[in-house]
């Protein structure tokens, strides 16, 4: 029976990156991630093989990537924690010292009537069946997209370029609600309306109609959507049998549960990425957070963390961003609703100004930041930006600003650095300036209170 | 005699946003901005004017900036401090509670033999001069720039989009070598060469020779360059004279004395910008970094402080960005060199990675970033970035790393957002994995040494 220093089981972005680090930290030269394709998916890049990438092969995750480490093809069953072995689909045992476990998530299939029909599709990370979803798409007109989060939108853009009709149906009142602020939201809303996507908010899906194939749906409030195709992107289920059946907790979100060390309640076994619970950064509460780059930074925990507790995890803060209908916004930390839900007394600052200066330089466009503070501490609680590409930098400025827990007034010190042709100008630099923005407001409303 | 709650000495970036914070924090209405000039340039769109832009009148900053505060055209020439007014050249005196002072810096005249002559020009922050430069450079052929610093650079680099034949001279190894890696300063100048930019380094101008106007320059290896006119950018000299004729105490790099909120040694009088004295974010020592950015940090500080002190200087880190020959880089912190001379064991880490990704995304470009840290303490000392406009605000990520005293795993565990179209991939994100390199790197010589 082979025995391996590591072995890890899934190979996309946590696996991956369990792997790199294992060797950049340790050295290790024995490692074997052990996944089910011999290929895997960019995760994040999905939605772009159906417009702007135009093919699965170029959405490919690079192989190199892999460095010294083994890759082996195959379907992890069963873990033997006391004998230290992991089985495999055809009867395979190999041994490992440590484990990662990295099984990700699939795609959560919704009790709909009309689910299992021909042409209702998930967001589901394999390379034939994507490839298959090309070739669907390919031939057919309407679709509908059910589930107006960040992979519904993207799905609804990317396809809208091939020149579908779309129709994305979101249950809340508004698409990206679970983590956006509603500026943020309707402005995505009506950029994507703009290109002709028909956007149904405060509605769901009750059935999914048709003989075999979809032919139409009926919404919860009666009217009937005609269409081809279903895409569903409304959430994932983490993949926990390996690690349940292996008598692993499993948190309160239904993922592995995890210490600050990344360690299961074994600790010879790590979890990262969809399939590992998160905590909340704010409040150490468990969060449903699951993006890849928050995956590979587990995965960077317990590499760093495999033979003995050094990094801990100071907690998810969730950062987002995306670009839909040309329209770039980004976001991280705690919506201004989910502040208050914890219990923050919410301070908002905004600032908007041109993306270059002055603001006669080619191609400048308005660029708006837009900051939550604590009024109690005066720390950041969190923060979004919009619309140029460079809010996907200016996000992780504020989530830096997050981690840090920077005040108002830090932020409003912040000695940034600003160019003619990269920034605002730096009287009206929007990050500071929101933050002066909240100061201001601090001040007003203790002036309106006495 | 008219007296005002807040006398600003100045209207550039300092004075204007001082007057803009007073306002914000204080509420102020009675403040008063005295400049020379009734428009004021935007300081760092000046090299812009003489391609980009076009005109000097796309360079002025706007007026709106001024909100309620008054503007008065005028020369301050003393200041009374006993009295507390402030006297214009035409003899009016103006009575303050609180005074500014924002009045900059002019253009340094290096004794070069020749500098006198016509046609040789300076980067000097006067609306009519610089309209001036605009016709002479309209009509001549060959330029030679003194000095390869920022200013110089983005001179050529204008100048030579409008088929102007330029050569760069710069004293030192490296254009930018004070504050860039030599990685940087080597980008930039193999640009601006590939534009047919011609740099001279190592070298510099014995002699400027012509009759009355400028044929050619001599440099100091005995060559001769064929020219019509000569720009200088070799610094700036702090303009002081009112403040020490004032009394106020003058400090080592020549500017204006100022404690951690901006105070002079007059505490009713503080000084902002360029004219003002700055202490370095590491060692607190004086580092003479001038830049818009910093001068507009710097007012609002002074204004949060106006009444009683609330914010204090945390020192200056210094943040530079820029774009030459389409090349964009940015630089944060201490460069090696400087980081040496300060007495840390310098450790660097680099990671380059599509700016997109996959990188089978439109428009993806390799961007790199390298970070310095201190062995001992694994806080970060600097960093740069190039080469996608996202540098603009990756560079601030690293200021905000350097500000908030990360180290490199901190950085290296970083929460950071990522997505195809504006992003690495996070298994690759630069500012992360340039942390991790850095560990990696500082293991690697453990064991070498062990």
């Amino acid at each position: 029976m082979e025995r391996h220093e590591l072995v890890i089981v899934g190979g996309s972005a946590g696996g991956i990156q369990a792997s790199i680090c294992a060797q950049r930290h340790h050295g290790l030269k024995d490692i074997l991630v052990i996944r089910i394709e011999e290929k895997t998916m960019v995760p994040c890049g999905i939605p772009y093989i159906y417009g702007t990438l135009g093919a699965v092969e170029k959405n490919i995750m690079p192989a190199s990537l892999l460095g010294e480490a083994t890759l082996k093809i195959g379907e992890v069953v069963s873990i033997d924690r006391k004998a230290k072995t992991v089985s495999l689909k055809d009867g395979e045992k190999i041994g490992y010292d440590k484990l990662v476990l990295a099984t990700g998530s699939d795609p959560m299939k919704p009790p709909i009537p009309g689910i299992d029909k021909k042409n209702v599709w998930f967001a589901w990370k394999n390379t034939d069946y994507l490839g298959d979803l090309a070739q669907a798409i390919e031939n057919i007109g309407d679709i509908v997209v059910i589930g107006g989060g960040f992979i519904g939108l993207e799905f609804a853009d990317e396809c809208r370029k091939k020149g579908h009709k779309i129709t994305v149906v979101e249950m809340l009142e508004h698409c990206l609600q679970q983590v956006c602020n509603s500026d943020l939201c309707i402005r995505a809303e009506e950029a994507l309306k703009g290109t002709g996507v028909n956007i149904i908010t405060s509605n769901g899906v009750k059935s999914i109609n048709g003989k075999s194939k979809v032919e139409s749906v009926t919404l919860q409030n009666g009217d009937t959507v005609k269409c081809d195709l279903v895409i569903n992107g409304i959430g994932v289920i983490p993949n926990v049998k390996l690690a349940k059946d292996a008598g692993l907790e499993i948190g309160p979100t239904g993922s592995i549960k995890v210490d600050e060390f990344q360690r299961t309640t074994d600790t010879n076994i790590f979890a990262v990425g969809d399939c590992a619970e998160k905590y909340s950064f704010f409040n150490g509460l468990p969060v449903p957070i699951r993006l890849a780059s928050v995956a590979t930074r587990e995965a960077k925990i317990a590499a760093a963390n495999l033979y003995q507790p050094q990094w801990r995890n100071i907690g998810t803060i969730g950062v987002f961003s995306t670009v839909v209908a040309n329209t770039a916004m980004a976001m991280a930390g705690l919506t201004d609703t989910k502040a208050r839900e914890l219990g923050y007394d919410v301070i908002v600052g905004e600032a908007q100004a041109a993306s270059k200066h002055p603001g006669t330089m080619p191609d400048a466009h308005p660029m708006k930041v837009r900051l939550a503070f604590d009024r109690r501490s005066g720390k950041i609680l969190g923060g979004c930006a919009c619309c140029t590409q460079s809010v996907g930098e200016v996000v992780n400025l504020i989530a830096s600003a997050i981690v840090n827990e920077m005040t108002m007034e830090q932020i409003a010190m912040f000695p940034m650095g600003t160019h003619p042709w990269l920034t605002a100008s730096p009287l009206v630099y929007q990050f500071t300036d929101a933050a002066s923005n909240a100061i201001h407001n601090v001040k007003n409303s203790a002036r309106v209170q006495t």
